[in-house]
């Protein structure tokens, strides 16, 4: 039969992204595609112990129904994390657990966007966050960055050309698909924007606690005066995703709102997980587990930036992160990445190509390549069938 | 600061429930306004022994991200148990888990309504279903129940009178908060009218397994020739709903898009939980498991109507429902039962008002009452101080 789908709905023909990591998947490929952190870091026999105690002390209250804006021990457990490792000034009110980032964009859109109402994005962007936008009826503009990320000339501009923007989405740490990190001085900067032209910032940093290089950066949070940021993050890159836990931080009225939202969308994320994952903090130290995670995506990082310097062909550029998960590839010549795609899918290799990150104007060329879950051996193999796949499209 | 919020945002002033729940909390009031399955019949250790074994021999895949239709195996064991004890003809590629029946209410909306369209609803109906509506700009017109659920001559003049009508949303099973069962006839009869009208009929069955007393009868969903009822059901009343975790079943079609609406969502549900309870149902026997909450149940409920028939006032009338966790009351005179409520409070018992459950025109008098989370000495003691408040409000 045909359904009779809402709007918001997008068509089922068009899921490039879908048939990308479908194609990606068969086993003699090489995927630089997916955005997987590296399953042999994840702390099992740690986690497995947490469990057991939980289950033994806790078992009945964990597989209860608990309040919507989270347990109460893993809320202050991430809001000492936000003050001491984040320089944000908040308190347990300010923090409420949600089932992943994934759910914190879609919860805070669909409580600040009408239909037509403006989104600021960065070109490119996360492309899961504007399925999002989209599914509500935002109206996406995308603003320029440089090697230091969003520029914050073209977001005030934005600002002034669009005066029903609601909300100024933005990665401001080894951004995806990017890579780049907004300096300080930007953040600031973002900040007072937001609050100057009284439009809410959503800061989305699940990669920021993976630097492995450089000096950490307070957030944009940190320099917001009156409540116009939302900082969010997740468990997910710093010890599993497949417990979809991540957390927001905001002023409290905001909190007070996203949890009526939250009720509707999930009653409340998985206790069960939120118990265990409270568990682990308290008896294994998180930092020191982080630290193993940023030595082995340095180790990664640093030989596919060395393989691409020496086997791309001349002019290819690309992206140097200080953490995170993902490196940015441009190729000259206007080469279209969605045919550089089936041609490396020819020579057994996958990437995701530019096209889907871009809200608007695609610039052409533009690639990304994630390092995060690909042993070494991959990754120099990869990159020299990758090397053959370009130098045959430019050479057409 | 003052928040722009969306259309979809409720006002805050407005959190009734949430009150009344909070006011409820207190430890010296017996509660009967909660919707609570009985901690004390989790199976903690079975839970715990699963697992083990899922962090033994699939830590890192559990851990990992997965696909947002959920962990094939447990897709798999859910279809079986909706051929064998629904009779509803389905196959794997019809089943996708998600993040409760809360999720599953929430995305159906979200696909199927754009603003003004027509929900119908049982009058009275789950109230976290018509925030959900709500939230999403329909227009929700309730339909009459009697004894046995919605009434089908009401349902087909609603569908005449709403051109616009998208969804029919019904709870068949122990309906909440009326506790009433629909037979087969009009379950059938349903299906023909969703097939009729081309509309979809939302079938949300959370307690169907939890019968204590006459004969199951086959959901709307068997009756379904063509696609037009999903069918929706959850771990949280058979297992525990700490974990979150449901499943609907639809055309493939259906499916398909759904799957796209939950990616945006919250990119799948929790995998760890997802792998513990296909195991734990693959090591244990779920129906020895879940007759032993309908004996508890059926002694529960069985007790709290005894002590209604033998203490509160004449003229009171109630349901008598067959299974689930709630029984529904109506007091005459033309009572506000949240002016009963308060009365109540004042000699520490609490039940929920019967209002917010009306999707328009509130019937006066009426109020839900749960049994599955009470002791045999609180549901005597609470029915007693209930009976007095009852008998002041009627003398005034």
């Amino acid at each position: 039969m045909d359904f009779k789908f809402s709007d918001r709905v997008p068509s089922l023909d068009n899921d490039v992204v879908g048939e990308i990591l479908k194609v990606a998947g068969d086993p003699k490929i090489i995927s630089f595609a997916g955005g997987l952190p590296a399953p042999e870091l994840f702390p099992v026999e740690e986690m497995k112990k947490a469990a057991d105690e939980v289950f033994e002390k806790d078992g009945q209250n964990a597989l209860q129904y608990t309040a919507s804006i989270g347990n109460p021990k893993l809320r202050q457990l991430v809001t000492d994390r936000m003050q001491n490792h984040k320089h944000i000034d908040c308190n347990v009110d300010n923090v409420c657990i949600t089932t992943g980032s994934e759910q914190s964009i879609d919860l805070i859109a669909k409580m600040m966007i009408n239909p037509g109402d403006v989104v600021l994005v960065e070109k490119p962007t996360y492309l899961c966050a504007l399925d999002v936008f989209r599914s509500y009826g935002a109206k996406i503009v995308g603003v320029d960055m440089d090697d230091d990320g969003m520029k914050m000339d073209s977001l005030e501009q934005a600002l002034k050309q669009n005066p029903d923007t609601k909300l100024i989405y933005t990665i401001p740490n080894f951004q995806n698909p990017t890579g780049r990190t907004m300096p300080a001085d930007r953040r600031q900067k973002c900040a007072e924007l937001a609050s100057k032209y009284n439009v809410m910032v959503m800061e989305d940093d699940p990669y920021g606690e993976i630097r492995y290089s450089g000096e950490p950066v307070d957030p944009i949070k940190h320099f917001d005066k009156d409540g116009h940021v939302i900082f969010m993050s997740t468990f997910s890159k710093i010890l599993a995703p497949g417990m979809r836990l991540g957390w927001i931080v905001a002023d409290k009225k905001f909190v007070d709102a996203f949890v009526l939202m939250k009720q509707s969308a999930d009653l409340h994320s998985d206790n069960l997980s939120q118990y265990i994952v409270a568990r682990f903090m308290e008896e294994n130290d998180l930092d020191a587990h982080i630290q193993k995670i940023r030595d082995v995506y340095y180790r990664r990082s640093s030989m596919m930036l060395k393989e691409i310097d020496e086997q791309f062909p001349e002019g290819v550029k690309h992206s140097n992160p200080e953490g995170g998960m993902f490196i940015w590839v441009e190729v000259p010549g206007n080469i279209n990445t969605m045919e550089l795609f089936k041609n490396c899918v020819e020579h057994n290799v996958a990437f995701v190509p530019g096209e889907p990150f871009y809200p608007d104007k695609v610039i052409p060329g533009t690639f990304r390549v994630n390092f995060s879950n690909m042993q070494e051996n991959q990754i120099h193999e990869g990159i020299h069938r990758m090397a053959v796949a370009i130098s045959e499209m430019l050479n057409k």
